[in-house]
């Protein structure tokens, strides 16, 4: 960490700021520059607050050296972390084509829409059993009922499932779940992602919809200073002041994030776009700028899907769109 | 709720579309325009899905005319809701100053803090016992211990007290807490708002740092259709481009909240900049139009403090801003 | 434009609204629903006050049927608009590779650089001759002079050109320019976009930092309105919390305005990431989602560039992505 | 300037950028840490461009130690810049009260809103001449015509005039306007800035929808680079994800500007809002967070005025509001 002193400042203040940083338990490199005064700390400096420095009278401002971030942080670990549920890799060179309605509705729909995908080129499937919704009247998914359809698709086309978790208190409910998808809305409740650093399987972490890349990845280390290293991140979308698309993609951030980390870099262009139009040009965009990975919505009948319809793609749709993200892979992979 | 069709769309469709929205259950009411036609839809229109909708080939917009919140909505309440604790009024012309430090850290910290601020002025003592840090590698609280030492400070002073849960797991440990604060990371916490909802004890609910009013008082809503009404609504800054403060506080909010809902609102200008400076100005400010109330950091030793030490307040300066705000309201009240 | 009145609105208010609205000439086609009264209005209503009407008592809200937007408007000019300029087409399936370097140096830099790209599929030269930059004190551009030395290097290869205009007084310098670019900052300089919409010359018209879809359609329409019909749109980024980055590239942008307009869309990932690590990725993924050209900064010695050299590839570099983009437009035309 | 070195850098690339940066013309001054290694630079970093530095692969990161603004910077000029024109003071604890109508219509309508105004409170007259409307169909003001009608409110009140100017080719016919306008939009027209700073006669310079603090101050820069250092800054509302006003009033910026700066600060809420009735609250927090003065729109006949009526005040309520901004100055001057 880097303290710079304004310029002009009084000598005894400076010396009493390096006391008390001595006291911290830090070692203080003081270089004395014809304009400032730079004070260069060593040791644990994790646990010093950057902002309580940066307000004292004598300092100009603060500057971290080194990333707050360790066990996602490439530079310690420069190989791509490879996921692996059910047969199916994720990074590395391996891309995954997740897929499935919204909400699980019952077990003839989710099995007919997992045999689809399936089809169409999709290896893992996705369906809600317990929905985030803004409303408290709105459908809330049919949970512990929609994990074992889930789990009844999966039986039917051996497609590994993922599925999201709203509180921990359902965790024995997600036992048997292949990867447990950590939504954009929880991606800072610390305690849930302490506890599901407890598990030993993959989570799917949703980036937050007002959250930098840093703070995303500080929600991964939460995950992994657990012992649980299969952290996949996903974009999915900002909230920014446009208004045409639900929320505005970020797709700079896929390569970004793979310069940052090693973990597994996947888009959902359905919930980033909310119009099923616009779902397949965002798909191939992310494919084409290196993303390992899309998170799509499907549904056999969007116009009777009880959640979400309106950004939902046919099976056939989706078949055209993996064909298309296929062939795009093959030239910039 | 109001569908406006496209211009010259075929009959057919339309009357396919009539029939569907009949199936639902609902009543439509078509207008016939020279340049559109728009259905006004009559019954349950909550459970609508208006995107689905809005994505149909021959409509070209939806548009809600019934504010989707209910308990919370002025409308239907016209008069304010005075949330009453520890003999402490909040809402309906009773302005409150809750203040305290970031963390509890010490018996003597906070029993010397609570005992500052409300000499003060302060009729709240506030205090972090669980704290939502975006690195696992901060100093998270003193968690059950804290509260114990908050309720110390109770007992010494006669303040209620208010900290944040982070996860029902820990609801026992607040069973003896005055206000439970939601903080603006769980804010779309759903489960767990639901779970606040079957409780009977005032819930301090902070805006989320990407939400919306209106997603806001769905939050709410969350808490009241379980039966508790006692809510209050915190402003404490929203992220946008702007770099100086930590956050940028959203003022407006607080005359607009105060037109939709009889809920308390209050603001917390201590996160909302970051800086101990513009505490003052802001909280003024927030006074100034027409807020129930202010949270506020307060420290004896903001130089020593674990945790927000830049953003604290000194209890003199403290006395010196509660003046102000006492004489801000008699101006504007 | 429809107008929906407040539930139980009073019937004499009601009545004068309906006076005051024809007496602005309007037809006003009135429709009494269960529970709520909605006005459809007739007639010229791009000249009524949404705004105003929206904040009287008995109006609970106030929606536009009709676009603002006639003359970009893809409903009422299906094909494609086809930009031709010194032989070069773009739009309707023909893509541009505008390359080039930030600013114009020297007649050496601007011909080695113009060579470079056309040799590596360049079809169209760029190069800043008016520099917008935040401080006074940054370098400003050759002006006159600069203007001069792309026209030598348009001499040298034959590609046409575009550079950036700051001011209408600057315009006689413009004449032998083949494209006119306003920049981000000037998107709703009104009085300049009306100006240019007396010229019968390709404007490369870039969207704001902080504007929607809508509003760059309409400054589009400034243009249009005044005859000028050859406008080419350019996505470069908007402002967000997002700090990795130096703009968001808004990529749904892209498929979104190919719908509702006609005109070409193109981006430039220079400007809008400010790495060129991250030009290329983005480069592929623009093609991919549909854009009709990119426009990209380039410079033979980017470390000595006097203007933006952080964010330039060097030809060679330029090379391989032009390469591999015509590969993703294979996939994806 | 701060260039911090990456961990464990190559000696001879460290040199070979050392040798770079002093053929800049700057000095060194090269700091060894344990952990890393950072150079001071001294001379004119002005000219150095951080971006393109920050993107050696040498180099972890690079911090500006001062200040890119100079003229406007408080550092160098701690006392209040007092504005005084037509007698008015603005500034230096002189709170100046601006209001007028949106747009000159004619001039019954202009010396009977200014009239009131004045006996209201107000002290200087506004009214615009030229509009910035977003459509090319939208009334674009009475221009010339509706200057002269300014003066003659002048006549007829001892006020002085402040309108809008979008294009200096106008120039000639602000020659007699007491304070000139640069609007929101043209925040970074750079050529316009640099006229206006030839002139000698206050420019009240608004911030852009989506610019930052140091943003508006080098804009500023420009205008006092030329000499005219008669500078008013404005807040106006930024834009965010939140829709219920149409910007969001950034007022801590009142507080941080006039830490940075000598130049008046004011407020326009009428703008920020967009909406009447939160034009008194957001005024009172203004003037309750230290702002130099407000800027409010009045109209005697808001449901006939041809502009932006639903955010005007009727003078009867700007009588009240200016009564409370009065006392909430005398609480915290």
């Amino acid at each position: 960490m880097i303290v710079i002193l304004k310029h002009g400042v009084d000598g005894e203040k400076r010396d009493q700021l390096i006391q008390w940083l001595k006291h911290l338990g830090l070692g203080v490199h003081v270089s004395e520059g014809e304009y400032q005064t730079i004070l260069g700390l060593i040791g644990d400096t994790a646990r010093v607050d950057m902002d309580l420095i940066a307000s004292l009278g004598i300092v100009d401002s603060v500057k971290r050296v080194t990333d707050p971030f360790k066990c996602c942080n490439r530079k310690f670990h420069p190989a791509d972390t490879v996921v692996e549920v059910g047969g199916v890799k994720i990074g590395g060179g391996n891309f995954c084509m997740i897929a499935g309605p919204c909400s699980v509705e019952s077990e003839e729909q989710i099995i007919t829409v997992a045999k689809a995908v399936k089809a169409a080129g999709a290896n893992i499937l996705r369906g809600g059993a317990f929905k985030p919704r803004t409303s408290p009247y709105d459908f809330q998914g049919l949970k512990a009922t929609g994990i074992e359809l889930l789990k009844a698709a999966r039986e039917a086309t051996g497609l590994p499932i993922v599925t999201e978790i709203m509180s921990t208190n359902y965790l024995p409910l997600f036992e048997d779940v292949d990867i447990i998808q950590v939504g954009a809305r929880n991606m800072q409740n610390f305690d849930m992602l302490r506890e599901l650093g407890q598990l030993r399987k993959p989570i799917l972490l949703k980036r937050g919809l007002a959250n930098t890349l840093k703070e995303l990845l500080m929600s991964a280390e939460y995950i992994m200073a657990g012992g649980n290293e299969q952290v996949i991140l996903c974009e999915r979308g900002i909230r920014t002041f446009d208004d045409y698309t639900r929320h505005t993609l970020d797709l700079a951030a896929v390569p970004m994030l793979r310069e940052l980390t090693h973990l597994p870099v996947i888009v959902d262009p359905s919930h980033a776009t909310g119009m099923a139009r616009l779902v397949e040009p965002m798909a191939l965009a992310s494919a084409a700028c290196g993303a390992d990975g899309l998170i799509i919505e499907v549904h056999n009948d969007p116009l009777h899907a009880l959640c979400d319809g309106a950004q939902s793609l046919r099976p056939e749709e989706y078949a055209v769109l993996a064909d298309k993200v296929r062939r795009v892979r093959e030239v910039v992979a």
